[in-house]
């Protein structure tokens, strides 16, 4: 048997010196990094401070400062793992990111590396969906969560969301009870935890499933890296679900990402009274697929035929499977004293011989019931 | 001054004859009817008893004993009017029923003719909007149906609806309040009241708005006549909104008629553990539009820029306006103690001059503070 791919360590290293030096998805690094490889990069930036006509002095400063090898050891240790491309485990669909256009000007491009704490593999995230949403999310968006994602885990999918409050937690949590996987990425150091309150939950997820970030361990959750970790959350899955999002919210951003990405965005109605589902509303409104459980989820991101859900427009009704001509007869019907072939004959606009006809079929079917005095509708067709 | 069109008296009394002998939306008759004409149409049903390769003896034989002048007359003098093609109140988009193809078999194409009462004249509804939904409504569809048509009021646009429980009396309820135009299209005799419950409803409707119906005066609400009714809601108007619905509700098949006379559908959304806006999901799901409120009701029947709603993406937030660079100068300021300027361009991983450069601006718009330390972030830009 071969050992596992693993990309080469000079090349592991210069993406850790990278991760170090710079921010989370400097688009002229990440991009040049993925054409060029990383030790090309840290040599250019070693030599010149710059990459093409972009001068990045303090990025190049900090590169002399940083020891990646310790950091890397350091992180081994404590039970992290790097994982770039050319790894057995890199989750190739972050690829993908190399072609996007940013949502952000300049902030963007495939992770240098991802940081990892947990068993999960993560080249097995191929078939995921992302479920996103508001901190402040409402009982219903947290219980319709918590359904659905349980539905998609026990389809096999794995969920990805970001740890956070609310939707994000009900997404991790709805998985799990189903014995799902489910995966978290991190915009501070995939080695801390954020928020606080979720400590638990994190640590959960990186003994059972994996806690991931492209920042490096150590690293605080800052604005703009929650804005980078959106983008991972959308480039990792087939799709994003949104559940609830006020206005200009995260999860829109995520959802931008998706779109960028020509991902599915999917989204889960709410009241058009409640603000917790305008951002969702919006999306909706905008392209987006409106989604109401884990089945149609599947049905979105799922391989075509796949993942067929059931209509929801339900049973067939007993009256559904009459013809036009036996609804005329039928609707010509009394309730109550039974009423003579003719006169039904007359009411319901058609011949005596096609009304009779007609009438022995809705009898044997039991719509009509015949009696001395003629016919009347039965109870049953009443219902 | 010329005289208001007005279609010739033989052919007049000739739908009225064929009317009052057949049910509405009978295929076969309207389109021969609206192709030839009543009057020819009527003399080959009593010479042959067919039209085409359809026999239709109990039509043929009815049309030998009605008697349309009579009944005209009286209509006439209870109030009742009978509108045709070529009378300058005829409302022309019911024309389109003409191409449309059937959503039962068999039954469709334009009316015969539309009797009505009430002032309001039936060719001013170019612009309006259908708004129905279920008998069953919950408060939440009723309050957001009522507040919807009052806003369409507002913008001077009608409201089409059935006259029912639930949705459609929000709908006629919410126009009336702003003062708004709002027609009920029955499926029984526009002489009568259907459901009882609502004689006061439609009473008003008939006194200041209209109640219309093709069904001849004194013809009982029968299934087949609310499938036939959709259609006209439909076909009047310049699209349908299905506020709540449960699969298989009355509302979808006036959706469907809709779709097939490439009319806008648009279905409020609702939570997704509420059946009753089960069916507007299926729409939504299938290709209508979702609306949350009147104003997104005009943009998407309105012509193009009349009515432009708000984006609901809310108003920009101060952070919006910082830059990338901005924001990682913000990002790397204390909240406490303030940082001395190397520190701050250390962490926000930039170039010093920059870093100042950033720092100044941040300080003019409110997000950063100086003092003898150094520099902080102020509580403005944490709000």
């Amino acid at each position: 048997m071969n050992a596992p791919a693993r990309a080469d360590e000079a090349e592991r290293l210069a993406r850790v010196a990278l991760c170090l030096a710079s921010e989370p998805a400097e688009a002229t690094i990440t991009r040049t990094v993925a054409q060029e490889g990383a030790v090309a990069v840290r040599q250019r930036l070693l030599a010149t401070g710059r990459i093409g006509g972009t001068e990045l002095k303090a990025v190049s400063a900090r590169l002399r400062d940083v020891e990646p090898a310790r950091d890397l050891e350091c992180a081994l240790a404590s039970g992290l793992r790097f994982v770039v491309p050319g790894d057995e485990e890199w989750p190739t669909q972050l690829d993908d990111l190399q072609h996007a256009s940013d949502v952000v000007e300049g902030r963007g491009g495939p992770p240098l590396g991802l940081w990892a704490r947990g068993p999960a593999r993560l080249h097995r995230l191929v078939d995921s969906v992302a479920v996103v949403g508001s901190r402040s999310a409402t009982g219903y968006g947290t219980s319709v969560t918590r359904e659905m994602c349980a539905a998609t885990a026990r389809a096999g999918w794995a969920v990805v969301s970001g740890g956070a409050f609310g939707i994000d937690q009900a997404a991790h949590r709805g998985s799990l009870a189903a014995g799902g996987v489910t995966v978290a990425v991190l915009a501070c150091g995939a080695d801390r935890v954020y928020p606080l309150a979720h400590e638990r939950l994190i640590e959960h997820l990186a003994q059972h499933c994996a806690v991931i970030s492209e920042a490096p361990p150590g690293a605080s959750p800052m604005k703009l890296r929650f804005l980078a970790r959106n983008r991972l959350i959308a480039a990792l899955t087939r799709g994003t679900v949104v559940v609830e999002a006020a206005p200009r919210s995260g999860a829109l951003n995520t959802a931008r990402w998706a779109d960028s990405l020509s991902r599915s965005i999917m989204g889960v109605p709410g009241p058009v009274t409640a603000m917790t589902s305008a951002g969702v509303h919006w999306l909706l409104r905008h392209g987006a697929t409106l989604v109401t459980n884990g089945g149609e989820v599947l049905e979105t991101v799922g391989a075509a035929g796949e993942h067929l859900t059931v209509d929801v427009r339900g049973p067939e009704r007993p009256l559904d499977r009459l013809s036009v001509r036996q609804l005329q007869v039928l609707d010509a019907l009394p309730a109550g004293r039974p009423a003579g072939l003719s006169s039904i004959a007359r009411i319901a606009g058609l011949a005596v011989a096609e009304t009779e006809r007609h009438l022995v079929d809705l009898t044997r079917n039991g719509f009509a019931e015949q009696s001395a005095g003629g016919w009347r509708v039965t109870d049953y067709a009443r219902s």
